[in-house]
């Protein structure tokens, strides 16, 4: 049973999912590169996942093929989601069991598609259901938060390359969203406004670090980029929580999305990226201090590494080259 | 000129340090494996690298052969030394100069030797040349960290094989040790002792996640471990700053270092790695709460990328398992 463990000093959970005893050379085998010659994911295999949870199809049954999009739980998921939650200290470290869901939402039935060459109408479709596994999960009131994101290419540690994104809903709310939730209240209290409503506001007067803007989304590369051409998606509209956006929200964030893809695309020769949505816990809704939105991460430089090794990030482009750079390709 | 940037929300500072305008192309040339043909740091070639600041020598004369370990500045500085530091808001956003040191230690003349192979002295040298540095950069007020790492093969963001760790000196506390300390003075707040101190209590009662232990220092798989075999050398007497250990505690962590460094290899074949000195800012001497501490994590999975995309890390190796494996090794 995978467990999530609480780092006493600075209160981060990570997630030990060791499902059986690993030996070093287990690990070994296990982190070199894996061959695809079979793909569970394709369709005529939909028996290689677990039972589907959510599809959209255009014809044909459940669990078979004619599906347009699926969401299955993951064969190898981090938590598990029977079991009840079980919270327990260790003398100074907390622990509590590894319950959680962790689901894949597979994105299109073509293997070799990626989202840039999705119509706005698909990505909608794709953040739609989304919601809808949300709006289900939440249902669950073990579950605290849901993170959604995508690793796309080997650089950012996808393992499958059929187009998919992943879903995990937690018990906790993880560091990194703690800290955003935390200072988004510190600058509520201090001045009754939404930090990201009152960036935007700003960033959409100086516009040098402005990739794309639609009635209803803003497109940035942020003030202080972790990694080149990182860029934010911002839904102009406040709303704390994703799965609360209207219909035609999701509609301009998909078509945001498509944009900013294919202009990383054009500009970085089909980059390997993560992306991540940020949006509130699930059972704190309408809060007028936090702003959803996407974080897109291109995996370009051992960052990752580097950022361990000194604990801060170090950036070689400067966001408003990144932003003038994205903001004049027109793909 | 570099710049910090600081996150508005979060509040992480990054470095921009664009010296020329990159175009995505640069970029992209400049990611691709570099060739090795000549190496700026072995014997012979001193000329190559900046003026050393400080070299352990036998004979020979300043930025010539003859040395055992030198240190030099980064000939591609992420920080410069040079300029007053001025700080400056910008809206919501703050920025300072890009005022600091970024050093190379070059750990040995041998190109293809790795810490593993040094001998207690050797590495108690080393602890001693990071010692010397801080000693010398903290006379320089506008310096308030010091962060000292060692990036170990491709996977941990080496560029250069030949051995060496780095020095940056900042102007700000980074992200990750505010925390760090804001945690342990939580901690003391509440107990009036230091939490690191209580770990180690706790972990030589337990013994489940002990890797080594020696009269001066303890080595530990920690509690959430945040990747497979993650490990940390705590010197057994409290000192908030490496720079006010003793001699004994030199050596008795290089011996540590040394140790834990050979098990790693013994069990994962000589693993990429990051290592990085957790110690308190140099304004700050004698802190009752912190406690200062090396941390080791293997570079073995995609932990990097995927931790980015979730924003937690999933460590599908118990510290435990990991702690009775390399407990038993004795290379």
């Amino acid at each position: 049973m995978p467990e999530l463990r609480k780092d006493p000093v600075v209160g981060r959970w990570v997630i030990i999912a060791a499902e059986r005893a690993q030996r070093p050379s287990d690990f070994l085998r296990a982190s070199s590169p894996r061959v695809e010659s079979f793909c569970p994911f394709c369709p005529g295999n939909e028996s290689a996942t677990p039972r589907e949870v959510l599809a959209h199809r255009q014809g044909g049954v459940g669990n078979g093929p004619g599906w347009t999009l699926r969401v299955v739980p993951n064969s190898y998921p981090a938590l598990r989601i029977e079991g009840s939650l079980v919270r327990e200290g260790e003398g100074l470290f907390d622990r509590m069991s590894g319950i959680g869901a962790h689901e894949v939402i597979i994105e299109s039935p073509r293997h070799d598609r990626t989202l840039a060459d999705f119509s706005d109408q698909e990505l909608a479709e794709l953040l739609g259901a989304w919601r809808e596994r949300i709006v289900d999960l939440r249902r669950d009131s073990r579950f605290r938060t849901i993170s959604i994101f995508k690793n796309h290419g080997e650089a950012a540690g996808a393992t499958l390359s059929h187009p998919h994104s992943q879903l995990i809903a937690l018990p906790i709310v993880p560091l990194r969203l703690r800290e955003e939730l935390e200072g988004c209240l510190r600058h509520y209290s201090d001045r009754e406004r939404c930090i990201y409503c009152d960036i935007m506001r700003q960033e959409r007067r100086d516009r040098v670090r402005v990739v794309y803007e639609s009635e209803q989304a803003l497109v940035l590369a942020p003030w202080a980029s972790r990694s080149p051409f990182e860029t934010w998606i911002l839904p102009k509209t406040h709303a704390s929580n994703f799965e609360d956006a209207s219909p035609g929200d999701l509609l301009g964030t998909a078509r945001a999305l498509r944009a900013v893809l294919r202009k990383l695309d054009a500009a970085l020769e089909r980059p390997a990226f993560n992306f991540m949505l940020h949006t509130a816990p699930l059972q704190e809704r309408g809060l007028p201090h936090y702003h959803w939105h996407i974080e897109i991460l291109p995996s370009l430089t051992k960052a990752a590494g580097f950022e361990w090794g000194t604990g801060f990030h170090i950036n070689p482009t400067p966001p408003e080259e990144a932003a003038e750079f994205l903001r004049r390709l027109d793909p």
